[in-house]
């Protein structure tokens, strides 16, 4: 086996934000190692987090080692992949930002959608916040998350119905698809109910799980499945 | 006058998060337009918050324009200033993935920091969101604040307690800076306790704050005062 050109460090059991990370990588077709899926990985992210690797220590998982270079947080990751990858993104400035803008407004939404679940603390259990969970879940379903996607939506309708850049394809698609996914998992019903309003984003995630290389990927065991493990997570007292 | 280098959008009576963008322009020494803060500047500050100003629209200030780039995401704003100004980061890529890494996790701590006042929905009031606010404002103060602010000492501390990146100053650093003062307005009694553990992120603030540039635009009449409208707010009850 060639050498990894790339290692991916990501909790092995949940998608996560990893996942965002994985995606631009199978799209960008370059060989990667899911350090901590594999035997000992663990103990390499763990080492790594205490900053045993040298130079700036991640704050958390992500982080992706690409030579000597270490790197955090997911949306930097993204853009350090596409400067290297042309197949990710566009070129040009403007491209650039703009990529690497709508990437942070999904990391936003992100953000909240784990609020939704750990409202008080996030080193706390679930079950010990149920009820603060269940305030923020409501006030997310009906008013951040249609705004969010409003947005997006109206971002997309800019693009022709194309892609979030407009005519060209991009990491960022990769990450809507994937932030679509994992909300139609958690929020089955406000996601449901947002459909008419949220055409053009459906089709377009659609089209993004067909690409050829994010099919195989799908299909294949490097995808994990979500659960209640993860950021993704779906209580059914929480999507009214 | 001159005309402006750049347009700065942003709420006009909060600090918020578009200081962290005002002190880099500030430290550019480049002049800028504070819009909304212009008689009729919220106007435009809306129009293009609806999408009139054509291309990408921001999903939330702070933006930037400058000539015909509109800018949103304030981490995504300051990575372009840095590319166009060489005051504002050391060269080279490492340099340039280090200092956004910090950026975005300065970012999640502002974000957890805003919800501690607002743990259940941005869009009501604190005063309607109280008990919630107090319990995750006592797991912010007893587990995330300490976490954090160890994490950037510690990025100090291998920098020789010169600046975040090393040797060598950033915006970065003023972003730091930014939120070392807004945590001693919002939570003065937890950023005492911690006082012996931040010894390096205190002297680096305090060098920040005398940076000719800086010093000068803190005393002048753009820098904005904190208050319980903004981000940083001070709320006794969740500050035990």
């Amino acid at each position: 086996m060639p050498r990894a050109h790339y290692e991916l460090y990501y909790w092995p059991k949940i998608p996560g934000r990893g996942e965002f990370v994985r995606l631009a990588l199978e799209e960008a077709g370059v060989s990667y190692l899911d350090v901590a899926r594999q035997e000992g990985g663990m103990e390499s992210l763990l080492a790594l987090l205490k900053g045993r690797g040298g130079g700036l220590a991640p704050f958390a998982p992500p982080f992706l080692k690409s030579g000597k270079l270490l790197l955090a947080q997911t949306a930097n990751i993204l853009l350090y992949l596409a400067s290297r990858h042309e197949r990710l993104l566009p070129p040009g400035e403007a491209n650039r930002f703009a990529a690497h803008q709508l990437q942070l407004t999904i990391a936003d939404l992100v953000f909240e959608v784990h609020e939704t679940h750990h409202p008080t603390a996030a080193h706390l259990y679930y079950e010990d916040q149920k009820p603060e969970a269940k305030r923020r879940a409501g006030a997310f379903v009906e008013a951040r998350l249609p705004k969010y996607l409003g947005y997006f939506e109206e971002v997309l309708r800019c693009g022709d119905d194309g892609y979030l850049l407009g005519r060209r394809f991009s990491y960022v698609d990769l990450s809507m698809f994937q932030l679509m996914v994992g909300l139609s998992y958690a929020f089955p019903r406000a996601m449901k109910r947002l459909g008419p309003r949220i055409r053009g984003l459906s089709g377009h995630a659609a089209r993004i799980r067909a690409r050829r290389r994010i099919a195989s990927y799908l299909a294949s065991t490097r995808r994990l499945p979500f659960s209640e493990d993860g950021l993704f997570r779906h209580y059914p007292e929480l999507d009214r």
